[in-house]
């Protein structure tokens, strides 16, 4: 072993970040222990916070640290929108665009037999009886135009009683 | 505020990663907390390991977080052939290609006026000192050809002394 197995740890550890193969750990530990061992030592302390701390809100299933959310918290924001996504990288986006003044209900992923995963797996019984307990006059599902997609916004749609206006995102080009 | 403070902080550190912007180091963090919590506080773990570890080889300047460094150690290598890199990336490029039994002298970097690098910042004294001390039969100059590349493998044939024969790596296409 004619290299610092300590290292060769630490490049195997980056590639658990995705998009990161062989190569690219290798690039990215030497610079660190070379140049910026600060940053490095920082990066494992966010980490270890981040992944210490950050849970689902136990309302929308967003990503957070405070419960609830911020975005549940907020009473500015338009109580009777809600918007179904299928991730929480989903609502970032969405929030980075600034369009949305609603709240979010996100799913743990879309319906996929194949992967196993069902309307249990995926939340969506909590999504209806929240849509039950709070009446809100819309609901836009906003997710993705996949066969997955397509079936959970059906099963959402045909879960869905009462006052609620189901909506979707537009798609192609407008007429 | 309506996404995670945390969140944002574990994305701004994994921009100290080469190569890692904003998209990606977004696009690394919420995998990692959505499915590999495991692996990111492995990541984490040695990250801190590493960069409390890991210093350079008292001999030549490899990194390593044992004294002196394997190869070092390695009394089955060529003790008559040294092999002088610019940084300990290229130790691990030459080591991978298996080809080289010599030892090696890492600088730290290339001479460079410009960026404030003398010969005292590369540690080039220490090179020739260790020259001076281990008379190897042969001194392998195995620095890029740049401008910075050439002037230091100029000062280093111009500093050594002694029945040290100076070589250099193998360049275009062979006639």
């Amino acid at each position: 072993m004619s290299v610092s197995p300590l290292l060769m740890s630490l490049e195997k550890a980056l590639r658990c970040l995705s998009g990161v193969g062989p190569r690219s750990a290798s690039r990215m530990a030497l610079p660190l222990l070379e140049r910026d061992r600060e940053g490095g030592l920082h990066l494992a302390e966010m980490l270890s916070q981040a992944l210490e701390r950050i849970e689902h809100c136990e309302i929308c299933s967003n990503l957070t640290e405070i419960q609830p959310c911020p975005i549940c918290q907020d009473i500015s924001r338009d109580q009777s929108l809600l918007c179904v996504v299928s991730s929480p990288g989903d609502i970032l986006t969405i929030e980075q665009s600034g369009l949305f003044k609603g709240r979010y209900h996100c799913l743990s992923g879309l319906l996929s037999p194949l992967e196993g995963l069902g309307p249990k797996e995926i939340g969506l019984s909590e999504l209806v009886q929240r849509i039950y307990d709070e009446k809100p006059a819309e609901c836009l599902v906003a997710l993705a135009s996949t066969v997955e997609g397509e079936a959970t916004t059906h099963q959402i749609v045909t879960g869905i009683s009462g006052p609620t206006r189901v909506t979707r995102l537009a798609q192609g080009v407008p007429v």
